[in-house]
């Protein structure tokens, strides 16, 4: 069989780590580029020592040359960026998978809103399939252009979307808290994120306006079929590595019962091998899906107050970023869903 | 001057170490018993080896000789327990500040609701003060017994009572997410809560009724000046030793803004020396506020949603716990309050 | 292709989740069991939710109806337990892989000494075969009996071995520093290990006369070519869940230089897979290590006292206990030794 | 009573923010200045939040004008720097206590070898006094310029040096393995030191020739006499805010005992403060010397080999910088060593 034949672009970073770390075990794909405009030219083991043996090494981001001996491209770059190298890569028939934010958001003014530029290709945000497979597989299938979903997002939006698009919950009024590990923040050299800032330290950041938010806002507002609505989401950084925990506080729409929110989880994820929802009452943990592609949700509904609360952990450096990048690349191509990603 | 006399029940645990630390350095108070009936006859440093040469040694809770040489005894013991201390104490008309949760209830059936267990001495309830300097200061000057305000109670009062009290915000839909540091369980051997189970952990955990809820929902109740209320509490566990970190979503009032949020807090807390609030939108945290007796506030106004959000940090050992009990004391006993907390 | 049937004994603690986790990938073998007596009859999501839907489901260490269907046992058993195992598996004709210490030892004189017990099996010490692949693969493809190297083992025997071999370094007057995540310690209950007891502690311990002592010894000796030598071993704690970091210094022999160091390596480890020796002057971390079951090494001769400076870094788990297991079994029934370990 | 007046060059990293911790609360000094280039003119709390309500701004180092109002001076700055301010200061008859490694070394020869420079005023390297009062108590007492002892050479001469000068151990073969929290780096924005990096790693550095090498070596050789002597030093990172622990081999002497080892700690640290000898065969934890200004020292003597093996834990910020010059502070100004500092 033919391996589909992949570049990373802007691989030394951890979500690039992390792309390395699944497609060298991949069975059906195989690397055949890896970008980075400090490290071109060396060899990937002296960023990423554990890539010892694998023989890749980084070059320049020159997308000709590139684009000659690929299949797909995934992007690992910074937002804005991205499409520099998607729309060449476009146009070269490649398949982009972009981790980045850039078309995610369907509206041109939204992106002007949170991210204080206009969009540099408008035109292709109705074109890209927003890259979260448990919700757009089908429009995967066939994409072009792959907005993978970010990481705050898809472990607010997946436990969410089932419940509002049942009309369980209430659309109005939501509450998403979340805490990340630090690989969040990406790999950023900034006083912040050193050792002893962030060891011993919880602390919310972003509380209004979160570029998150309106990502997350779009997709809730198409699960509850609403042109739109408002939520909270207060994002924290934990002192971990890896893992995104979201607990999130709902009004319970009448009629709402612990066993209808159980079976609306069933409908949707019932055949799903990267979600997994724990019996009702209990609740979620980073470290049960630590290195893994398994967003894990629980649920419980209050009496007391009439709320539905649900949390869920991914690892933000996998589903949250590169192994939904690697699901949505095997569902484009045909593959195993899970290759790759077990 | 003649010291205050101070018995600590219950001291082989992390808040009677940290009851240790700071009445050690108080220059108005001197420890004359502290109890453990496990290390009863042990010298401190078998415990806990950085108070070595401090001379104190385990006795086991013997009430009558203890309060013979005592103006006022700590108790740091499990709730149930401490009032079967409480009663002998108070009797050899001992000052009692109790750091379980045995008396900050005022009412005798939330206790059975939320304890499972009748209360064993109902009638102390109204007589107890709840020991939360900065909202009973007047009621602790007299007080003989004192119900030390709770950890996460502490860190979801402070920052909302003046706000509730001043009409700014609704006391109706408020959500509480909070995260603490391990020491927060106790020194508990138990699988959840060692080390490998909590590194690169984060979990919610009594996410409804929760023990801390009802104290919270009658200060609340308190602050607002309405007979009830009921919020949503959620608390979860971060890998960390120290610290809480609270997020609390209310709904802002009409002609709510910013800035009369900042004046509530500056009447309420401009002469606090233990509570620090931060210039608006900016937020708390657990760094900031390690090994000390302080709460740290933030605040912000989401005009996207209507709501208001606030932030809090304390350390649940100090201001959570033992710093708060000592505070009280200073108080009872007519101190500077700030005695051996800085 | 028939996959080998493999039965985990005592699956319930880390080095038991570490083997599900790599089994359940591996391509070319099956787990058939997996026991705990404490577990028994429960699905194995109970204890570890990461494994939800592979179907396992814990049994009593039933050896009979076990043995019956399985063509190999990796004990994951407290030491003496496992020999308890490990005699009727034989007697079944099952190849057995022990993580435990009962086999490691060619001297039942010596295991008596630290282990404070008759060795339970003394005839089977000469029959075992020590289970670390990058010395004994030849032996490893007809072994009956694998007696897995230990953690600190592995780490200190694959840096030394070479060296002492070649003439290198002396077999006098060696010491080893090594510093190991809380998993080393397994999945143990106890005060010590409670999170808040190991966070922001770094402790020595064991310093004398260590369990892992003698096996260190008996692989240097044979190393070196002497019959008996003496190291001082000291193992530490660190906050962290996995690895482990050994730092050894050595007296250099004279003629040894940085090049015959490098020679020595390059001869013993330039063809395995598992083994990376850094360039000389770095060094190594466990960082690079984790959850991989690569030995990284590093190497530096410091003129100015004349002594070989090595580092070596670990995943306790995996080439200290599981993967290394996995290594063996791959080796001794023909199938790719990196089979699962990728 | 007068208050010493302390002005603090360089407060803005983590030395720095230790001696505001101490000083604030000191009952005998008062802080008269606090300077940072970076952040002059702001209040400190815009750097450490915790001392909002000090009063404290920092300025720019104007010697000129800081010399007038103080009587000594703490210098948290990079080595070469501090000496620039050390002169005039000195000039201006401040005492001047340097927390950097100008002054450590007697020989202005190792400091070229060690700090590839010229040392800028090698005629004050006699007349600086090595800031460890365990060992220079007298000479302190008269002192105008303190050169603090480092992180590292505290950990590893309090243990040694008593040995050393009774014959116990001998001079030659000296190993010494430390493992110190990342703020050892200080508040370093690099690259190794953001969170994701320090987390779950732990790695040696500078196993060759580390700055802190001839300052161990140097004390070292005073302590036993000789003019001379070389050792193997050894650190670590470790994922940990604060600690250092050493774990140190040495030759035992002919006639050294457990008992004897004993006897010599009681005579050199029986009346210490802050020296903390454990019972014999007990290990030393930097969970115990946390926040204070302890080094703790265990020994054991290994029949096995002859060695003697210890152990010592402090605080890298307090033991190992900041509490030590406060320390020393106390000793020239004829305070009680410990104001502050309990």
């Amino acid at each position: 069989m033919k391996k589909v034949r992949v570049a990373i672009f802007g691989a030394s970073g951890y979500a690039g780590e992390e792309l390395l770390r699944i497609l060298l075990r991949h069975p059906a794909a195989e690397i055949t580029a890896i970008t980075s405009r400090k490290n071109a030219g060396e060899p990937v083991e002296n960023v990423f020592p554990r890539f010892t043996g694998s023989g890749l090494k980084f070059t320049a981001p020159d997308v000709e040359s590139i684009a000659a001996g690929c299949d797909a491209a995934i992007l690992a770059l910074p937002h804005g960026l991205a499409t520099e190298f998607a729309l060449p890569l476009l146009a070269h028939g490649i398949r982009v998978f972009d981790i980045s934010a850039d078309f995610r958001l369907k509206s041109a003014a939204k992106y002007k809103e949170y991210y204080k530029a206009d969009h540099p290709a408008p035109e292709l945000l109705a074109k890209a399939v927003y890259g979260l497979p448990e919700r757009y597989r089908e429009q995967l299938r066939s994409a072009d252009l792959v907005a993978c979903a970010g990481c705050y997002p898809t472990s607010s939006i997946l436990p969410t979307a089932p419940l509002l698009a049942a009309g369980l919950v209430s659309p109005r009024g939501i509450v998403v808290a979340s805490c990340s590990g630090v690989t969040g923040a990406g790999r950023k050299v900034d006083l912040p994120y050193i050792f002893p800032e962030c060891n011993e330290s919880l602390r919310a950041y972003g509380v209004i306006g979160h570029r998150h938010l309106p990502e997350i806002e779009q997709e809730m507002a198409f699960a509850a079929g609403v042109p739109e609505l408002a939520i909270n989401f207060i994002p924290h950084l934990a002192p971990m590595n890896r893992g995104i925990n979201s607990t999130i506080v709902l009004d319970a729409m009448p009629g709402c019962t612990l066993e209808k929110l159980g079976e609306a989880y069933e409908a949707a994820y019932g055949h799903e091998q990267f979600v997994r929802v724990l019996p009702p009452r209990r609740t979620s943990d980073t470290k049960y899906v630590f290195m893994t592609n398994t967003c894990e949700i629980g649920y419980n509904l209050d009496a007391h107050t009439g709320k539905v609360i649900l949390t869920s952990a991914i690892d933000n450096l996998t589903k949250g970023a590169s192994g939904q990048a690697v699901q949505c690349l095997n569902i484009r191509f045909g593959l195993d869903e899970a290759a790759g990603l077990l």
